[in-house]
């Protein structure tokens, strides 16, 4: 299934008028809109290749149609959102899950749908049949010191698989921790984590980064060895220059200002990216901007205020991804919603009067503050959104489109109904 | 220090061109505009007394300057609020506070602010000079019955103020509870507290209500005697039809899902009235829609769609009050956007296309779902909310003109720079 | 594999002398000891039989070896526990995991063992080969009536399997909810489940209990249906005097007064049951009292005061089961554990001094109320637990005879390393 | 009011017996019980200076009698505390609440008392009378370098207090943040904080430590400018060697793993001091051990853990302090049962099987770790604190002695009904 030029065309041609109106309208009270527009036609966050399948808790999975069965499936997919929004043009890899055949063709196919390769992903959370040693007691952090290299070899791996294709960074989730009180030394866990992480990042190339992600819990339930932003940080900045924290929306402890990290981590030079999604209770990996859209507003704000103050080029200068589960909602449906949440918020982001926040924040004047951002937030920015993608050759309204052209029910023809996804 | 019409009509004469042109753009694609408007207009949040004043923590106050003194200066606050925004248009009392000396002068001097008497607020949880028993270990459940009949009758006085000035409602918020496990049993507490409010609810004339506020903590550490919407639930229907359960925004373990809440109250008859202001941790008492707008609009979804199920006015169905704290901003203009923000999230809730919700929900659609909600709580409805002030006869910019008028300063001024309110 | 009577013995009179001085010790202080042990020797905790394999999260699993592989087994495996501690004299099944070949054989199974049947449990958050309607979107909560004819023709199965193995309750649990605001109208979804229950209701034999079981969060991370204590007793009420809350320690918001919830549930005659189970962040499903047992001992407190002021019996008065999930121990380690949490935490309430309780109570005397509950949780009653193990020919040292015995080792030779129980 | 020597040999002659039975029978299985008690001797618990009258909360305050109303008052009060445990050999300053008048005589007092002087508290987070600017918008964060010097220079002044009474520590805890969002800017904040830390750290005496005290939230709702223990590692970090994190127990997100931020921070060599107190919701500042003994016992396994890796004297290694507000109960009592609960975890920590615990986790064997800390937990160890106390020539039972000789009735007749002292 591919989406065609002349479709995008014809929807672009009816909603044009519309479009166009509230552009306009939006515009009067926007000089700098060009400049906003230009930045969003730029921007491009990547998609993971395991949040293409139907994903599912531990009380099970309710499987959708159409799966994408192979890892050109899932270039496949990515290339419809991208055809489709033209934000999606990088894909995410998993490895071993998706582990290429022939790195050529693979890259024929992702230069065909338009799509570069971001972060490369590793898997020691798992154990793969014909592993020699389980990670069911943890992988870098492990007291055995044989399965710290096989989880250290396994990275390594995963960075020459990056190189062949293109890649420049390679994140680390380790799952790593523990479930009761006194299963680990929480000292030695950490120090076996550095010791393997510093093994890795000395295998890596010289262009690339390293993303050291923290989380909170689960799967481990007392304890993570990677938990929180500190300890990452500890990590990365022991670990050298290309090592950096990466940060997942919903990987904090309940309340946690996440702003404000992000905002420190930009600050230290530490910022290496972020895993887009959305959290009411935990890890619960949906939608971006589905829940705390004002919090995803507040996280961008940061950045571009971080990035700004440090020169970095809002494209570049740090991995964007998504990382969502999608249980009960259309896997490419949640996608687009996520990407026109983020588009949004970052949209809002760029268009916050920073002058007049420096003078009220200088002043202590809160209310005028607090006016400032909410002045952004509140309005509707999704004609600039809409309008960088009428530019790009993208879709006025992805997911209509989306619908419209029966991309789910195509895809079910093609690759059948029962078709499971690899991920989580 | 009173705002008069002519500085309203200047105000908005200059801003009027703008304003208009904005309002004609959104309502394009707002057939039921007009409709919004009218209901804007006639909805009033109440202001309770003690908000008017700086707020403080248990670790300091830091008093701002031209707080009200006295009843008739509050009410002198709130009828500066209510002509800026004409949504301010009732006053909710705090007993012993606000003890009126003269009921008639009190109600005349209602009248010429347009205010009304909502729903009076008892006090058990402080001591005052001269009180016989002492409420350190709780009142409506202490174990003492001479303590539990001095709350009930401190109540029933409320009750009589509440009647000589018009009131309909009484709210008793207890802060009953323990600090400590083993300090009280639960189970008397519970039956000491109903037997209390028993006795209060006999007292109750027959066209008022009684609100059971319930919170999670604080004051006290380790449990409180009416605890979560559950308790509040159990006690009003034991009291009987007159008492109702009163959810305030902050009273809430992390991460509850208040707007499920919400529509099961108004599912058992049983929800009451509303505390509206925000908060990232605990009873924070911040300004409404500060931290989470999203969940503040998701909330008056479940009010609109529930309160049209069972057929009630939006504006006289339940009581609307704020209850904040103002810290670090001055209160009035903390209070007007408050009310802004209140009005914003009222407006994106009657703007829900519901019969496409449903629809959407039938079919188990989640992401149309989503998109349905979000779609208007994207959309930029401020010119609908400053429309139906500007027909009420109030500002289009409530707080810009607060502040061009110099209102606080006007207040230091009459009433100096070291005045107190009385308050938390 | 089973433990033999003299392998106790042996174990036993090797322990014996060592028991015997501490008992003797610590009775000198404890004049009712010999009531203690026999209430302790007469509690008898269920093990739910998907209890007995290795758990796992979203993220994986890793089995152990010899987890019974069928039901004949998993009675085996509580056989074995039973042998070792006599506590754990009911199983708890699992429809459509659990469903017996030959209801007669199965019976004579479990009397072989000592063991009788508890509450049956129902599974309507999978959906199972075959099935005509999918689970995906809710089952009793559905929108669409057929689905939720399923779910209930589905619980009624379960009831006979019940009645036919002489079990006398009905734990539904539901996973029922949303994961996204606007997918559920949560009126009609409590509304529809409202209905399904009372249709399962209608099928109880007069003798049953129905357990309504309520959860925060997960598998939905938006809304649950069934989602919080007042939630499940407003379906109680309302379905009738059979029905009951049950409460699962891990299925709260963060710092929840639990203690408090099973005092009013009591108070009300609605409380059922109860999983054991402990939990640092959500539904972690951890070892009972491996991370909060003074929060165990303090439920435990409230049960037995609760019960004693109804003149409930412990043992039969409300339904007591583990409810956990074994991700990095052997299950049947890990449940000795449990059960030797819960023991000793009974034991502890039991001994709580209450007319001192009442009477520190009655004076507001804090310290002193904190000095009961902890002088008694400070105490050492593990001589009263293992001494109502001995009397009952069960192991002074349960873990120990178990690990002593290699029972794991013979179960993995019987069975095969590579066997996977049905379970979470 | 003294406690006179005769006073405890009297109280503990008639106790006597029976504490010797049970420290007999507990030390037949505890072969290093006299390496224990030595330590348990040896160790001293700063009683802050603010924890001596009732505290309150933002809703009011409930004195209790014969509080102490000037330094030398608090110090007596201390020095009955030690008197009767022999553990409270150290008293924390608050300036500007302690200002001494003369300090030779307050050294001849303390010396009196068998006091010394712990950490230096200063005082940036309230207004003081006649003070040039304010800290309503935070302190050393502040945007006016004015307020920052204030700030700072209040600091040196404490310095200087300390150096007079022999103090070497100064702990800095910063009220600053921000309670809404744009309210500041985290990056300015923290790099005005640090270069207000570096200039008071620039005058701190060569022998002296910085404690930098984190907390999450309060009184500050949205961010906390050292808001966790990543924050507060970053800024000791930056300082210098001299400079260390603070651990209060309450100042943590709800789910928090303390005892691995502890551990972490000891790896670091970064761990200064700890402020004991408990919690279930946030700040509670409740007694130590009133709500999760068996977390304090897990965190104290760390510190041993830690502190013996390091060589450090578990005494002088660390600061150790209790910060609580005792609301509802006397606070001399109050202090008397956190000093029990923490010598108790003490105890407990020392007697783990560490040995045993490697061992354990070296070969994964989870189940093991559990019984290994539980054993020691479930031990009932106050056989040797007591022992320690005796003697130490402090009272067997200090709670119970303190009722009997009726020290409150003294106090309050020596000082009357009235008096409210200082503090939170």
């Amino acid at each position: 299934m591919r989406v065609e030029k002349y479709q995008i065309d014809d929807h672009n041609s009816q909603l044009q008028g519309k479009h166009q109106r509230k552009l306009d309208n939006l515009s009067v009270d926007i000089p700098q809109a060009e400049e906003v527009i230009s930045k969003l036609a730029a921007f491009q966050i990547a998609i993971p290749s395991w949040a293409l399948g139907t994903g599912g808790t531990r009380f099970g999975r309710f499987s959708g149609g159409g799966e994408p069965g192979s890892l050109e499936e899932k270039m496949e997919d990515i290339g419809l959102l991208h055809a489709l929004n033209q934000s999606s043009g990088a894909i995410s890899l998993h490895i071993p899950w998706d582990i290429p055949q022939n790195y050529q063709d693979i890259k024929a196919l992702a230069a065909q749908h338009g799509l570069s390769f971001d972060a490369m992903n590793s898997n020691t959370f798992q154990d793969q049949a014909g592993q020699a040693h389980s990670y069911k007691f943890g992988s870098m952090q492990h007291v055995d010191k044989a399965v710290r290299k096989q989880a250290v070899d396994h990275n390594i791996e995963v960075i020459r698989h990056g190189v062949e294709l293109g890649s420049d960074a390679l994140t680390v989730w380790l799952s790593d921790g523990s479930s009761f009180p006194g299963q680990l030394n929480f000292r030695k866990a950490f120090q076996n984590t550095l010791e393997s992480l510093q093994e890795v990042y000395a295998a890596l190339p010289s262009n690339w980064k390293m993303f050291v992600e923290y989380k909170a819990f689960e799967p481990n339930f007392y304890s993570t060895t990677v938990g929180d932003w500190g300890q990452s940080l500890l990590y990365a900045s022991k670990l050298g220059e290309k090592a950096y924290t990466l940060v997942d929306l919903g990987h904090h402890l309940p309340n946690a200002n996440i702003e404000q990290i992000v905002s420190l981590l930009l600050m230290e030079g530490k910022l290496g990216g972020f895993h887009f999604n959305d959290s009411k209770y935990g890890d619960d990996d949906l939608t971006a901007g589905s829940i705390k859209p004002y919090q995803l507003f507040l996280i961008f704000n940061e950045l571009v205020e971080g990035m700004d103050a440090k020169g970095m080029d809002h494209t570049t200068g740090l991995g964007w991804m998504i990382d969502a589960s999608h249980n009960v909602k259309d896997p490419l449906e949640d996608l687009l919603q996520s990407v026109e949440a983020i588009m949004i918020a970052y949209a809002q982001a760029l268009l916050v009067d920073r002058k007049a926040l420096n003078e009220a924040q200088a002043q202590n004047d809160v209310a005028r503050c607090q006016e400032i951002l909410q002045e952004t937030f509140r309005t509707d920015v999704r004609p600039l959104v809409a309008e960088a993608r009428l530019r790009g050759g993208a879709a006025l309204q992805p997911l209509e489109l989306f619908r419209k052209l029966k991309v789910r029910e195509n895809l079910i023809q093609e690759r059948g109904l029962k078709t499971v996804a690899t991920g989580l």
